[in-house]
């Protein structure tokens, strides 16, 4: 596999078998195929990556847990989207497998994920990367990575967050609670290219909403984006970021879903998102040019109740391909 | 009982008793008495029939365990609506039981089923019946046993589901995900006269879309259903069908509730239905003229979370009969 | 603690530990300091008072878990509100402890549940008290003890409940279906100062109806609750209590969410209200001038689903104390 | 039902129905038959009485769902015991239904409970009685239930249990710590007549032991019944009370069990017994012709995992009477 | 793949991932192979086939889950069993993946498993076979393949079940109470031969004993099982029939076990075997010369409580397997 | 507090509170005290110390959450001991808190681990230490800290483990498969001087035996120790190492017990150590004079089923008190 150039990364623990005949009733985990030596990234459009970390998470968590959880829910879902009439069979996609997860070293684990985002983009810049957490300090170093292969590049944030994830990483190291900070304090991107939709109240310390005023952050809580809908305050966000950067980095942290709906995201609270509202601002991002990498953190599957919480990030990652899948035929 | 002609079933598990003294206080487990020698069906509004068949399901499921635990259930409910000023306590209504269910012979029950219906039909076609399945693969029976009765009707359907249920019995046999086409194919119903609302994308393959399309089947995604209003969905569907056909039958997948309001459909999605938009559907169905039966189905008690979905289950049906009394009243 | 005059209460039977050193980022665990010798109750602003009684219940419940669940939950929540900019730590809040119980006479702890109260109004009127049930048979005794104190106040309840809560107190006691009845015949409160929001269809009997009717009590189901909109249908209550009564009680019994949004709640509902919903209504009756004491009743944290309903309870005091906090400052 | 004197019971409320063939297969739940008015008392050998009463706990405790969660049970059990070659079948066995509960008055409950037994020794002193708790105070209300019919009887007490159950009702009540220093301080029965068997470390206070020593109660705990092996700990007991009481009243607290063994019994312990030791004590005693009554206490089904608990108390149940029924054989 | 003539198998739907490096470390996911083109079942010496059927059970259960969750659970395990110093990757094991389902035709589904024995054992008569279920219906089908294969051989079943399994097929269909009888009544083999140990009271019907004594069916009950220890047990029973068959089948009905240790063996019972019995008993089945085959059945993995059952049942395949390592190298 | 040199502990997060009365009816959460600023450690019997850290595990693990589990526990336990006649209230205990932890650097928190034992040993040499892990990676750094403290004395090792703990710290770090092998490694301890009983077939690579044997490690699987009898093995064990080493640590890992006796510890097994056996062994242990601390390991209370696992922990810890306490009086 002469294009394979990963060393940081493990093949998936278990792959998904195909079935023997063609079907048009292709599910997803017979859609998104494991990479093998001859795979040719070149000819692929997305391309996802496991990066089962939490020991960096400040309260004890179990997303590492997540890669397999959301590939064993693969099953459950078709590759056509009736609501669009989208099939996401047309998009080659390939499972990239697993950041190497040092047992002891954190560190060691933060450097393999900015190295696996850098080298993806140097050796094959053309495809979209879908990365599934793990905690969100993993943001930190996979738009780092990102940075490091695109050093020109003005870098945007769009973020679903309950939190700011504005806390200390000089306190805490890079843990779960500070990948945004952290991004500013490396001069990785600017606070006004951050947009934080969905905070809560009693959720996020007052001096975060200080530093994040000081920084030019720009939020709006769920309350608020529920007020003026989640659809025009995302296509808002969008149109602003595209006339100041170059690319938009979407970020998904579970946790801005509704406890209810969202059992498994363990800040997750009660009055946050519902399903529904994150489909329609996960599609619309996907939708847009400048959104070229996203990623889906802090979801524990040990908590989950009925697997609801890992087919919402199922469903969270086929809404963003669908509208991926319709800019690429726009 | 001369009036009682169903060798195809057996009498409900467990019994309620009644509370010895008259009361006010009238619980739904109180209302629907099991039939009796003595119980004369000419008198009776509403029938109850239990289907407890899920072999034919596809995926592994106990659906089969949901007339009990729907029996179960009544006695959290009164029968007064509060909403509506109805107490249904005015409508008479008997648990005719379950049919009969054969261990490996999936046909003879099947069989049973349209049977049951067919009998019923016969004997006491005044009275309303409502099915509680048992997965989806009933309705094809019992909408068979109501043609084989009414050979004349035309019949359509009023189906509010997250799949379309198109696939096909000559691969599957009558299994659950192909009730419609079942229909469709062995002449009872014709695709222009179904009604399918509550559709979700990436939960059907494309080529049962293009079934559907060549049937003229009639349906709406969930999505826009959400857009345009539950209600008036319900009222378009039902006002068109009505000048078509002679009698609708109603049948509600609980799979059309959000994973999260239905969690013991195996089958429900994140951003599905919620429960007040289902209460108002079946409501409205019940107070039209042309609804003449219903069924609920899909829903493995053994996966509910807290009787959640067994709750929204009783509850469907009670808003339906509050429909029902409302037009009897009318 | 010569200010400490409770010989019906215990202390809490864990105390949170303060952290060492200042900090910004302050939990609520830890702004809610434990009653000591030293606490002078008149520089305290809120008064939070456990009434572990669930022994009075109709169905067997579990709710006298409930205090000791919220104050475990606690630690989730900040106290800073970035939805309104308040920050609850300007309030000070101390924790009295739980009313004590006596293991087989529960008119003996229904005596302690009035004297606590009235102790509390007679010695430290200043403050606001937050009383955590415990079933709804509290209610009633909180009511009485506070009309014991201010015997020429008129009393109104606003009520947030799927129930009517008007069951017959001569037949079951002081039960947890009776409260509002009960304080009716006593003489407590008057029919018409009572405003009930939130009832749902099935769940009440017809004769309760009649009861409510016949005494002018005030009520509209969650259904049309829901179609005119949470917060003019709360603004309207207020209003229209503001000019009848001195003091406007608020009691939060569990039950009004949705089955879904409050799974701990043994008697909530599907098609129930959501806890958006319930945290507006609670906010603007704590903005209001004459509300002046609350209780959240009816929450069995033992069929909770990842404390769900628990921090929905602990969210919904915080909601309430928020707009107390905006009043204040107004 | 003119044999029929029991104002203190409610029948249950849900009955189990009978197949309509005969069939030599048959259930615990088709054999147990519900009283109903055209029952002859004096042909029946084992009454049920269940007892749905645990507001009397010291710890909530949702033991007042046992009574229905065992006759749910019944069906999971055949009448034939193959290990004895003995068929229950041959008894004639009836349920009498719950004793009737107040909401909010303890003790007139108990007073119903000690009634009802009053009543069905003056009545049909034939039957055996088998009460289902409910929680452990109800044992007392038995026994004094028995003495008031039998006041010349001695009555000895053969106890399984982790705990001495000998704290102070002048302090709690009649409460379930209370039921043996209850019946001892009322004269109801000696200490020297109580053999308690099974108890266990940290689980009960030295004043209790001490009390235990002074009032010459007999007791073993678990870890010595184990080495002596139970059946010959249970055979001495017998003998030596045989030859001091009348009446042999046997009581099961299912926290005698391993906390794996009896996951429902909130008060069961690691290093308990076993499921097989207890059906063999309780056999033996069945076989005592001097053992007149049982009881089962001290289970919350709503703790049990996968009815694991429920399942062993009907085991215990049906134990005892396969002894019972040799005893009657012999 | 010339030597693999299954039309009647699917692959497995998920395949483990082979680490890279070769390892001492070796877990049983990566030692049992997936079938491939390239295998050559000459070499191998154990065959494992998923027979995931339970719509022939007479009580709802998920057992056709249990081949999946099984192979899931193999990634706990090593191969290396320090107990007796025997390493399993010493042999070659193959997973042939699953026998083919139909939907609704119970009667083909059973004709594919008899094939798939049948084929097997012709074409590759010296492999081991090991299948899972499934529900024991399937025992039935799999001997009688085996016997289709080797019509001369005599056939003798080693039985560790609760129950005698002597339901009449004629009645059921051949469901999963029947498989021993079916057998009998097929002439596939003789009552004499059969060897069930573990049966427990309440859990058989009266007449099925009459059927086991009327056709010489040697049987001994869990209680009479542990007095004589488990080890001498099964060695006689192995020494009885092997001067008797040619071939012993040992086939494991999970409800053999306790309840507490089999939670996910839906009729498990209390009082039932402990694990470390029947890891005892079917080691010593693996060491006996003329056992060739065997089954595990009836674990629905749904009901499993943290994954025991299902370890429990990929150990007592590894301990049968490290007994017939034994025997290999004896 | 002068006495109080322990720069590296956190205080627990919630102090249970204290009955103002005097009361013989002792619980252990009453028993253990917090340290205070007044703590004079000279008067203290036994130290319990908290090790939260769960990040240096393999796998995914929350035992980082079972210091604060175990605590939330002791509320279920006397202290007086009825089996040996001994009350643990004539011990003093004090809960110094729990180690501090950094949230991404392992390697900072292990350190504090070692200093914590460390200066425990250097000011306070004459309390037992009882550590509450956390994963087994904590009792290499609290047996280095011993050694620190103590650089003359000889350490010998009583091991109750499923796993002989002897992967290569190089290869993973010291994580919690390498603690035995670390501390060999590091010259702290010697192979001979360790103890391994309970280890088990199937969870031990072949590798680890060959090192075990290299180094002379001492062990005998779960099989071997019930055929001898736990006592027995525990004695010889106490009886060898008391001739070969000054001190003996004990160090429990929870996985030793069978996965039905301790479902939260995520390696337990099944046919492991039942909690009876547990409970025997550490009482010997603590009786020996030479046994001079002890730990409690990989205890995930998040996978607990009814806080069997933490009430087996909490009884685990008393039992070996037990034995202290019967030391000291002896």
């Amino acid at each position: 596999m002469s294009g394979y150039p990963y060393p940081q990364l493990d093949r998936p623990q278990r792959v998904w078998t195909k079935k023997a005949e063609a079907n048009e009733d292709v599910k997803v985990n017979e859609w998104i195929r494991p990479v093998e030596q001859s795979t040719d990234l070149n000819d692929v459009d997305v391309t996802i990556l496991g990066v089962p970390l939490s020991k960096s998470s400040i309260s004890t968590s179990a997303a590492s847990e997540n890669p397999e959880a959301m590939r064993a829910a693969w099953k459950s879902f078709q590759t056509y989207n009736l609501d669009e009439d989208v099939d996401l069979a047309s998009l080659q996609a390939v499972d990239l497998g697993d950041v190497k997860q040092h047992v002891t070293d954190i560190h060691q684990t933060h450097e393999n994920i900015t190295q696996a985002m850098e080298a993806m983009r140097v050796h094959h810049p053309h495809t979209l990367p879908v990365s599934l957490g793990g905690d969100h300090s993993i943001t930190a170093m996979l738009v780092k990575g990102w940075k490091n292969a695109h050093p020109d590049e003005r870098i945007g944030i769009l973020q679903l967050d309950t939190h700011f994830d504005l806390r200390d990483p000089n306190e805490l190291g890079p843990a779960n609670g500070t990948p945004i900070r952290f991004l500013i304090e490396n001069g990785v991107i600017e606070g006004k290219h951050v947009h934080n939709i969905g905070l809560h109240g009693f959720f996020n310390a007052k001096d975060l909403k200080i530093y994040a005023d000081q920084h030019g952050i720009n939020y709006i809580t769920m309350k608020n984006t529920r007020k003026a809908g989640i659809g025009s305050v995302i296509q808002e966000a969008l149109e602003t970021l595209s006339k100041q950067v170059d690319t938009i980095y979407l970020t998904v942290d579970m946790d801005v879903l509704d406890i209810v709906h969202g059992p498994a995201a363990p800040a997750a609270t009660p009055g946050g998102m519902y399903t529904e509202e994150l489909f329609e601002a996960v599609q619309l991002a996907g939708e847009h040019q400048r959104v070229k990498a996203m990623d889906i953190v802090c979801l524990d599957p040990r908590k989950d109740v009925g697997e609801q919480t890992v087919k919402a990030a199922v469903h969270t990652m086929l809404s963003f391909l669908t509208g991926y899948s319709k800019r690429k035929e726009a």
